[in-house]
C-alpha cells in the first residue's frame, strides 16, 4: 500500500545487488515488497519461512495436506491452510478433501473419518471437551484433530503459529484445552458508530449498509479472533440502546453472526433495562411485573429465531446513570434472573455486571460492589454470571485484584478486563497489558487458603462452577491497523491467548505475537520484546506511581488532572483519591479509615494493612503516607515520587533508544508508526509527571530535587489545557 | 490482505494447472497473489504489465531513469517512479540523480539541466504557465519537464497513467496544461471527526494524534490528489467551528500543510464569522468593525506564520443558521472583502458560498442566492471568488445549471460540485457522477451570445477573470477503499480529471480509470464502462424522473420522502418542490409562476418555458404539469412517471447482469462487494419506485400499469421508515 517499502529505502533500489542474485530470488524479493505492512493484516501475515533449512523441514512435512469434512468452518480451514501455506512456503499447495494413502498432513475432527481414531485415544478425545485440539506429527505425518471442526480450526492456528515463529514441526504431541469456556470481547461499540472508550477510530460495525453489505473486516475480524481462540463478542456497549432489540437491527445481528459462527463466535447483545417501556410502552420494566417478564421472553423467542444460536444478554444496571431492577426496589439478582428466564429455554446466559457504585453512597466507592453483590452469592439462576473488573476502582493501570474474587463462592464470576488503553495511554502510549492481567490471574484471593488464585476462582475450579470465562473491553476499531497503536494489537492477542490458557507467561506470548506480527530475527525479538515486558511498569511511574490511581483528566481521561475536585459526583474527582494534604498522600483504606481492606481475606490483609511493609506498589491506595515517610529506597516518600515520575521519563527515552535499533529489521510504515508515537509517548510522560508533580508540590512544599528534569511549564499552564474532541469519551 | 484472492479461488489451489508452468511464471503469479485488493490502492495499483509486447516495448524505454533536482517534490517523483516502475515492469529501477549520456528517461524541471533547454522551445514553456508539463518521447528517450517540480510530478503522473491503462509510450509530443488554477477538495469534516454528508465512514483527519502522528492516509491522500491535478484543499466543514483557528490546531494544521506541500497542494481552512466574538470575547463580529478586523488581519498574520503558503479562506455565511455579515446589516461582499483585506498581504484567498437561502423569504428558494448575489458582482475584492453550487436547489440528481453562472460577470465564479451523493445513492448506489458534471459544464448560459458555457464562465475566459477554480465536496472517509462503495472512487477521479481538462469526456474518464483500477481487460472495460455511463441516469429514472426534486427524506436524506410537510421552513419540505395535487404535478417556475426561469438568459428560457418543448427531464422542475399531459412517448405522464421508475428499477437489473459477467475478470474482494451493493441498490431502487409511486397516486388516482411490478408494501409502510444512525447526519 506504501510506496516506502523496505525495497526501496532512500528512494534508490539497489539494481547492482540485485543483479547477484538469481531471478528465483529476485522474484521472491519482489513478493515481498508488494507486501503491505500497514498493520492490517495482524499476526495473520504469513510472510515466506525465510530460514532455508527450516523451510525445507516444513515442506517435507507439508507435502499433501488434506482437510477432511464438509461444514462452512471445514471450508473457512481449507482456505486459511491454503492461504498460509501459501504464504509461509510459496508453493501453491492442493488442499484435498479425501483422503488417499499419501496425505502428510491430516486435519479434521476425530470422527471424520476411520483413520484419525486409532492415531488417538479415546481417553485423549475425551478430555478434549468440545474446543480442545490435539496435534501430532512425526517425520512425514502430521495429524490435526478434535471432536469439533471449531477445535480443528484452533489447532490449524496452533499449527500455524508454530510455522509463522519458527518452531519445528516434525515431532510434535500437543494436547491443547482452553482453561476458560467464555472468551470474549466486550465492545464498548454505539450504534452511531462512536466507540466508548475506543482509540482506533470508530465502531467496526457498518449498521446501516448492513445486512446487505458483509465488510471483509468482519470475515478478518472473526478470523484473528479464532486464531486466539475468542469464541464469544458483544457487539454493543454496556451504555446500551434498547434499539439494538427491534427486527430492523435484529436483521443485521443476524448477519453478522451468521459471518461469526464458522469461526466458532458467538454473539451476545447489551440489554437496556428498560427496553420494554422504550420499545413497548410498557408502564414498567419492574422485572417482576409480569407484562415485563411477558415482553423479555417474547423478545429472547424473537431473537432466538433469528440467531439460534445467540450467546445471550450482557447488561450494566443501576450503574452510572443505567436503569436496574434497583429502580423497582429489586436486587441485581431478581433483574438478572428474570432475564435469565427469558434465555434459558435456548440455552442462553445472563452476565451481569458488578461495577456499580452511587453518588447517594457516602461509602469508599472501593466497598460498594462487594457490599451490593456479596449478599447475593447463591441467589442468581444457573445460568446467570456476574462479570467484575479486574480491580475495584475501575482499569486503573495498577490496582490491588477486586476483593469479589473469592467472596461469592456459589456465583461464577467473570473475569472484565479492559484491552483498550483508557487509562494506560489510549492510543499513543505503547503498554503491553500482559504483566497486569497475569498480575490480577496469579494474586492468592487465599478464599480456600494458600494457593486459591484468582484465575482459579474464574475458572471455576476453586468452587465447582460449570459456567466460566473472561473478557476483555476490546481496543478494536476502523483503523486500517485495528488498534490505533501498531503494538496496541499485541492486547488483543494476549486477552485472547490468556483467556485460553493462562498459565502462558507474557515472555512466551509477547514472543509469538512479535514472531508472528513483525519478525523472527532473534535479536529483533529480544530487544523488543524487552520493551513490551517493561513498558507497563515504565507508565505506571510516570502516570500512577506508588499505588496513586484517577488522577486523570475529567471526561476525556486524557492526560493529568489530579487537580480536579469540582465534578457533581464526590467519588468521580481525582482529589477524592488521592487525598493529598500539607501532612502527605494516599487514601487510607485500612481499619483506621474507610475499611476497604476488611473486604480481602485475612491473609490478604496482612500483606497491606501495615504501612511498613506494604508492597510499595499499593502504598497510596490503601495509607495516606506522610510526605516524609521513609521507604525502602531510602527516599522519603516525596522523594520517592520525583524519582519514580522522572524515572518514568528516562525509561520512555530508553524505548526510544532500543526501537531505533530496529529501523533495518521493520518494514518502513510500522517503523515509523512506532518511532513518532514514542515521540509522542515522551511528551505525554514529562506531561504527567510536571503536571502531577508541580500540583503534589502545592501539598509537599518541597523542592523537585534537582538533578532531575525541572517542569518547564506552570502548574495553571497544565490546569488549562482543554481537549474538546479527544476520542472515545 | 483478504484470503480470498484469486489463485485460492474455491478454496483449493490448482497445483496441477501451476506444474504446466515454469516457475518463473509461477513466482510472478505469486506476486499477484500477495497484492491486497480491498480498494485502498485506489488508481494507482501499479500491477504488472501482463501484455508481455507491451512490457518489452516499456521496458527498452525505461532503461535508465533519471529525475534532476532536490526538492522535497522531486524526492516525491523519486519515490513514485521508483515504485511504479518496479509494479509494471517487475524489474527494480536504480533511479539515477544525476544525467549521463545513456539515460533513456529524462524527468526533471526545465531549468534543472541544460540538456533539457534544446529539447523544448521558449514557447512551448511558455505556455506551459507553473503547473503545465510536457512529456515528449521518441524510441529510446522520454524528456517530462515543466517549470516547476510540481509539473514534472503531474507530467510524471500521466506517464504512469499511459502505462497503467496499457498505452504506447515510445512516440509521445503531449503538451497538457490545467484549464483550472484552483483544483480542489472541500470536506466538510467536523472535528469530533464525523462528517457531514460523508458515506465512507469517519473524518480521515486524526486531529487528535496530529501533530506528532502523520497517518500514512494522509500521504497516500496527497498522492492520489496530485495524480489527478487537485492542488487546494478546505480541511474542515462550511458548517465551521472556530477552534480549528487556535493555535493547537494550527500546529496540526500546519503538519498536514507539510506533509501536502511537496504534492502541490495547498490548504484552505473554513473560516465562522463569528469566530472573534468565540475566541477573543469580542462584542461583535462585524466586518466593518476595527476591532473585528484587527483580529482577523492578526489572524491571518498568525495562520501564515505557521502556513506561509496557506491557501485562504471558504465562508459560508448567513445560510442554513450560519453566521455573516447580514447579522450586522452588512453585505456579503462587505463580510468577503474584509476577510480578503486579512489575507491579502500574504497572496491569500477568500472563497465566498453563494450558497444562501432564508426562511423568511417567501420566494422560490430557486431565485435567493440570485437575488443576494447579483447585485453585489463588482463589489468583491480582487482576491475573492464567490462559489456556487452546479445548480440553484441543492445537488439534486439532476439540476439545471445555476442562473448564477453567466449572471456575475465581474466576479470570478467558482464551480461547486459534490462528489459524496448525498442526494444520489450515497455509499450503496453505483452512480458514476462525469456525466452530472459534464452536463452542467457544457451547458450554455448564453450569457454573451451562443457558446457561453458554464466552463467558460468557470475557467474565466468569458469575462477575463485571473482566478479560476473548481471544487468539489469531498466522498472521502477513514473506509479503507477510502469512498464507501468501490465504484465511488471514480467519482473523486473525476472530479480532479475535469479540473484538469474539462474536455474530457465521461467516457475517457471512465475507461482510464476503469483500466487503472481494475483491469485492462477489453471486453471487461467496455462492458463496466457501458454501466458507469448508464449510472446517474438509471438512478435520476428511479429517484427523481422527468424534473422531480427534493423528494428525499428528511435530515439524513436517505430513501424517499415526498410526503414530508412538517418541517419548520417550507423550503425543506419536500412537497414545496413536487406541488403534487388533484390536478397534476411539478414547480411552476415560468412566468405564470414563481418566474425563477426568467433568471436565464432568453436562449436559455426559450428552451424551458413552453410546456410543449420543455427539455422533459426538466419538465417538472419548471412546469405543473396535468397527470394526463401527453409526453413524447404518447404516454400520460402519470403512466410516465411509472414507466420512468420501473425502467430505473429494470436497469439496475440490468447492471447486476452485467457486473455478474465480470466476476473471472475483478479480485475476489471488490467483485462480491459490488455485487452485495448492487442487491442493496436494487432495493433500494424498488423502495424509491414504490414509495413515490404510491404517494403520488393518492393526487393522480390513477392505477399503476398492471404490465409494471406492483408495490408489495403500503404508503404507510414507507412512511413509516426511520433511520436514526443513517450516516452524515
Amino acid at each position: 500500500m506504501s510506496v516506502n517499502h523496505p525495497c526501496v529505502k532512500d528512494n534508490v533500489v539497489t539494481i547492482t545487488y540485485m543483479k547477484k542474485l538469481n531471478l528465483l530470488l529476485l522474484f521472491v524479493l519482489a513478493c515481498f515488497c508488494v507486501q503491505a505492512e500497514n498493520g492490517y493484516d495482524l499476526w495473520l501475515r504469513y510472510l515466506p519461512v525465510s530460514n532455508p533449512v527450516l523451510l525445507q523441514q516444513y515442506k517435507q512435512q507439508l507435502v499433501s495436506p488434506v482437510v477432511l469434512g464438509s461444514s462452512s468452518t471445514v471450508s473457512v480451514i481449507r482456505t486459511e491452510l491454503a492461504s498460509a501455506l501459501k504464504g509461509l512456503t510459496g508453493n501453491a499447495y492442493t488442499v484435498s478433501s479425501s483422503l488417499t494413502s499419501t496425505n502428510t498432513l491430516i486435519i479434521g475432527k476425530a470422527d471424520a473419518s476411520k483413520i484419525l481414531s486409532p492415531l488417538v485415544t479415546k481417553e485423549e478425545l475425551k478430555q478434549l471437551g468440545e474446543e480442545g485440539f490435539i496435534l501430532k506429527a512425526k517425520p512425514g505425518k502430521t495429524i490435526i484433530t478434535g471432536n469439533t471442526d471449531v477445535a480443528v480450526l484452533y489447532g490449524l492456528f496452533h499449527y500455524l503459529r508454530l510455522m509463522q515463529s519458527n518452531q519445528p514441526i516434525t515431532n510434535l504431541n500437543i494436547i491443547s484445552v482452553p482453561k476458560l469456556k467464555l472468551r470474549m470481547l466486550n465492545h464498548w461499540d454505539n450504534m452511531n458508530r462512536t466507540v466508548e472508550r475506543g482509540y482506533a477510530g470508530f465502531s467496526i460495525w457498518d449498521w446501516h449498509r448492513l445486512p446487505g453489505f458483509i465488510d471483509q473486516r468482519y470475515i478478518d475480524y472473526a478470523r484473528a479472533n479464532a486464531s486466539i481462540g475468542i469464541n464469544a463478542v458483544t457487539l454493543t456497549n454496556v451504555n446500551a440502546n434498547a434499539l439494538i432489540l427491534t427486527p430492523a437491527y435484529l436483521e443485521k445481528v443476524k448477519a453478522l453472526a451468521d459471518v461469526f459462527r464458522p469461526y466458532g463466535i458467538k454473539v451476545f447483545l447489551t440489554a437496556r433495562f428498560s427496553a420494554p417501556i422504550e420499545l413497548a410502552r410498557l408502564k414498567t420494566a419492574d422485572p417482576l411485573n409480569e407484562d415485563v417478564k411477558a415482553w423479555w421472553n417474547n423478545k429472547a423467542n424473537e431473537i432466538y429465531s433469528y440467531i439460534p444460536d445467540f450467546g445471550g444478554f450482557l447488561v450494566k444496571a443501576n450503574s452510572e446513570g443505567q436503569p436496574g431492577p434497583q429502580d423497582y426496589k429489586r436486587t441485581h439478582a431478581e433483574g438478572a434472573n428474570m432475564l435469565a428466564n427469558a434465555v434459558a429455554p435456548h440455552k442462553g446466559i445472563v452476565i451481569w455486571r458488578a461495577f456499580v457504585y452511587a453518588a447517594e453512597n457516602p461509602v469508599d466507592r472501593h466497598k460498594q460492589a462487594y457490599d451490593d453483590f456479596v449478599p447475593l452469592d447463591g441467589k442468581f439462576n444457573d445460568n446467570v454470571m456476574v462479570q467484575v473488573k479486574n480491580g475495584a476502582i475501575d482499569f486503573m493501570p495498577r490496582e490491588p485484584f477486586h476483593p469479589l474474587f473469592g467472596a461469592m463462592p456459589k456465583t461464577p464470576l467473570m473475569m472484565e478486563f479492559q484491552v483498550t488503553q483508557e487509562y494506560l495511554g489510549q492510543a499513543t502510549n505503547w503498554v503491553f497489558l500482559a504483566p497486569l492481567f497475569k498480575e490480577v490471574l496469579d494474586a492468592d484471593t487465599y478464599a480456600k487458603g494458600k494457593n486459591s488464585t484468582v484465575a482459579k476462582v474464574i475458572d471455576g475450579s476453586l468452587d465447582n462452577h460449570a459456567l466460566n470465562g473472561m473478557t476483555g473491553v476490546a481496543n478494536i476499531g476502523t483503523d486500517i491497523n485495528w488498534c490505533g497503536h501498531p503494538m496496541a494489537q499485541a492486547n488483543w492477542y494476549a486477552l485472547g491467548r490468556l483467556a485460553w490458557n493462562y498459565n502462558l507467561s507474557s515472555d512466551a506470548i509477547a514472543e509469538e505475537w512479535l514472531r508472528m506480527t513483525y519478525s523472527n530475527d532473534a535479536a529483533f525479538v529480544q530487544s523488543t520484546k524487552q520493551i513490551m515486558l517493561r513498558s507497563r511498569e515504565i507508565m505506571v511511574d510516570y502516570m500512577n506511581p506508588i499505588g496513586l490511581h484517577h488522577i486523570m483528566a475529567t471526561g476525556h481521561h486524557y492526560g493529568p488532572g489530579p487537580w480536579v475536585s469540582n465534578l457533581n459526583r464526590p467519588e468521580w474527582n481525582p482529589v477524592y483519591y488521592h487525598k493529598a494534604d500539607s501532612i502527605g498522600i494516599g487514601f487510607n483504606r485500612t481499619s483506621t479509615g474507610s475499611k476497604a481492606i476488611e473486604q480481602y481475606f485475612p491473609e490478604v490483609r496482612k500483606q497491606w494493612e501495615n504501612i511498613a511493609t506494604c508492597d510499595e506498589k499499593y502504598l497510596l491506595w490503601f495509607h495516606h503516607a506522610s510526605w516524609n515517610h521513609t521507604m525502602k529506597s531510602g527516599r522519603s516518600l516525596w522523594n520517592e515520587l520525583c524519582y519514580k515520575y522522572n524515572t518514568g521519563v528516562d525509561s520512555v527515552k530508553w524505548m526510544q533508544r532500543e526501537w531505533q535499533k530496529q529501523q533495518t529489521k521493520v518494514d518502513a510504515q510500522r517503523f515509523k508508526e512506532v518511532s513518532m508515537l514514542l515521540n509522542v509517548q515522551l511528551e505525554e510522560a514529562k506531561w504527567w509527571r510536571n503536571a502531577c508533580l508541580l500540583y503534589f508540590q502545592t501539598f509537599s512544599k518541597q523542592p523537585i530535587p534537582s538533578n532531575y528534569e525541572q517542569p518547564d511549564k506552570t502548574l495553571d499552564y497544565y490546569k488549562s489545557l482543554r481537549f474538546p474532541f479527544a476520542p472515545g469519551n
